[in-house]
């Protein structure tokens, strides 16, 4: 099979956004609801930060959304996994499994806890965590003690698996339900991408035991900094309420604080923002998967490289577009992201993989070859809901 | 002298603010300048998030404003403080002086760090950490070894001092700074509430080799949540930048992160607002000044207490005003925080001292006199800019 061609990718990506000219970004906000409304509300009323009715708003609206029963915002998708990993019990010395290929807040967030992470290897049909081969793994390293699971080589207990939703494409959610059940471990997704995103039916971030969501400006929709913990647990989530607003026992005047906190609420002013965007979410979805059926078939005709489409079972949200290219053409990534970026298209590869940087090389982890040829064939290209044509 | 008399206390709040009848809470964001225009600009350009002009117009501003050679915004005073302590060098296993007179971030910051908090007594003149009985207890439990302060009796490093400029008024720095200095301390100023705060003509934070300010709803200006790290240090700042940016190395499109960072940069949308608010932080300065000097004319004739104001060497913001109970009449100061509240007047006593919270019960500290006799003396009171009569 041929290389590809770059003038050939560049024209088809072009043909895809219906012939759009000059700089095209990777992911763009798009504010044309009632951002502004949302927001004048919040500064002529004087109710810009932890107080005001937009947190509440934005928190039903995510539950409604997602069918979550409790939703909890945050600053950032980083605070939310941090806080997930914290209401997961995850200990001090604990190893938490989580795929290398992987942006850093997910390897970060165990760091916070004092943990380590344990890489595991992705699949490709998701670009996700791979729960037959973390089944065989662990079966490997891994055993079952008094109800926990323990590394038998360090002695560590693995108390959680993280998937992460890459991209937007659900990872097989269920087959690794069973199993983190089997070796007893606690579920927390990692859905910052996957806001409106379904698996069999289900909202990706509903099926582990809490889940993080990311608003970041470059997320499907955007609260200029924020995140959310999803939880159907009563009790985590009125934990996880208590320990993202410094963990203050309510009371009118009185300072008590029972346990160490953090301040990760989101300020109501970003909370407004989120309002106006979740109410136009079903449509950026349905635009999404829009521009990524225009791009499949605009990089059908074109060689060495296909177009990455969401797994089977899934319904994604197609956050980050994804081209894959050929095995035989890995060598042609880098010369191809020069050109899109010359060209004005912004297109990036996946993240380094985690055991490739300096603070997590010695961490543990199982043979990570797909993670590592996946990250030499992939490349994300523009994905802003405004590039298609309006209906 | 008589305890002070709840109506008269509550005739004299109201002669202060001009007779103001009604809720009167404690200090409310006031958005009367370009508020508006910026964030609109935000929404408009769809530079919400981490790309924006914003953000380093509002660091130039604050470094224009306090003399700090640098300013680098993130998301919170927390955040803030927590990445000094991490610039100072404080390390698990560390100990770090900080007054058990304040707000829970300061402790917590420490705790992130995986260090200790060590507390400190507090002077009364401005109700900040004590220099001089820091200087007794130091030289009788620590001493300096190889160009650090240890705890002779834990055995643990005293890494840095966390003076914390209450309510506004600068504490005696200069000679917090000779101790420090005769110690091997790192001084890092908590600066959360002091943010227009002048001592001997050098603004509050640029004292210690890194400060943190907040921009929280409460503060005297507000970017939602927001705060910021003040240092002279070249290096330290593009460290602080590095770190509050998830350590990733500069390039147009790989994701190569050098250490374990955070997701600390303050959004844009949030910067936005604050561009417009340090546009009248003089004039709110000049208001609460104005209330402050009020407050301390209404307070002068009713007894059982005073109102508090600035130390020798300091012009303070009057962040929060405070009346001080005299020591006969601390059994008052729950029935008056009581009538204030049931009166609409929204008050509250100092924070719950740092040692009586029980995850911190059992940390190192001096006697703790002074803050204990504090704690049971004051009131904050509404301390809002346009509680005084336009000039």
């Amino acid at each position: 099979m041929a290389a590809p061609d770059s003038n050939a990718v560049i024209a088809a990506l072009r043909a895809a956004v219906l012939g759009r000219q000059g700089n095209i970004p990777l992911h763009e906000p798009w504010f044309i609801g009632n951002e502004w409304g949302y927001v004048k509300d919040c500064l002529d009323t004087g109710w810009v930060s932890s107080a005001g009715k937009y947190v509440d708003r934005f928190e039903a609206s995510l539950s409604g959304y997602t069918g979550a029963r409790h939703a909890i915002a945050v600053v950032n998708g980083t605070a939310a996994l941090h806080i997930c990993l914290k209401l997961a019990g995850v200990q001090p010395g604990d190893e938490v499994l989580i795929p290398a290929l992987t942006f850093i807040a997910t390897a970060n967030a165990v760091s916070y806890c004092g943990a380590t992470p344990h890489f595991v290897d992705s699949a490709y049909a998701t670009l996700g965590l791979d729960p037959a081969k973390l089944y065989d793994y662990l079966a490997d390293i891994a055993e079952v003690r008094g109800g926990m699971c323990v590394n038998r080589k360090s002695g560590a207990t693995i108390r959680a698996v993280v998937p992460m939703h890459t991209f937007g494409h659900p990872v097989e959610i269920e087959s690794l339900l069973e199993v983190a059940g089997g070796f007893r471990l606690e579920v927390v997704e990692d859905a910052a991408e996957s806001l409106g995103s379904v698996y069999k039916g289900r909202h990706t971030g509903t099926f582990g035991k809490v889940s993080a969501l990311s608003f970041n400006g470059n997320k499907v929709i955007t609260t200029g900094g924020g995140g959310a913990v999803l939880t159907n647990d009563d009790h985590l989530a009125k934990h996880a309420k208590h320990l993202t607003t410094t963990a203050r026992l309510p009371h009118q005047w009185s300072f008590i604080h029972d346990e160490v906190g953090y301040n990760y609420r989101l300020p109501n002013i970003n909370a407004a923002l989120g309002c106006a965007q979740i109410e136009q979410l079903s449509e950026f979805v349905r635009r999404k998967r829009e521009l990524a059926a225009a791009y499949r078939n605009a990089f059908f005709g074109v060689s060495g490289l296909v177009f990455f489409t969401e797994p089977a079972g899934a319904c994604s949200n197609y956050w980050l577009n994804a081209l894959m290219l050929d095995q035989a053409s890995t060598g042609c990534r880098d010369g191809l992201l020069d050109a899109f970026n010359a060209h004005g298209i912004m297109a990036r590869p996946v993240w380094s993989l985690m055991h490739r940087l300096p603070m997590y090389q010695n961490c543990p982890r199982m043979p990570l070859e797909v993670a590592e040829d996946l990250e030499r064939r992939l490349i994300n290209i523009p994905s802003s809901p405004f590039l298609v044509a309006t209906p």
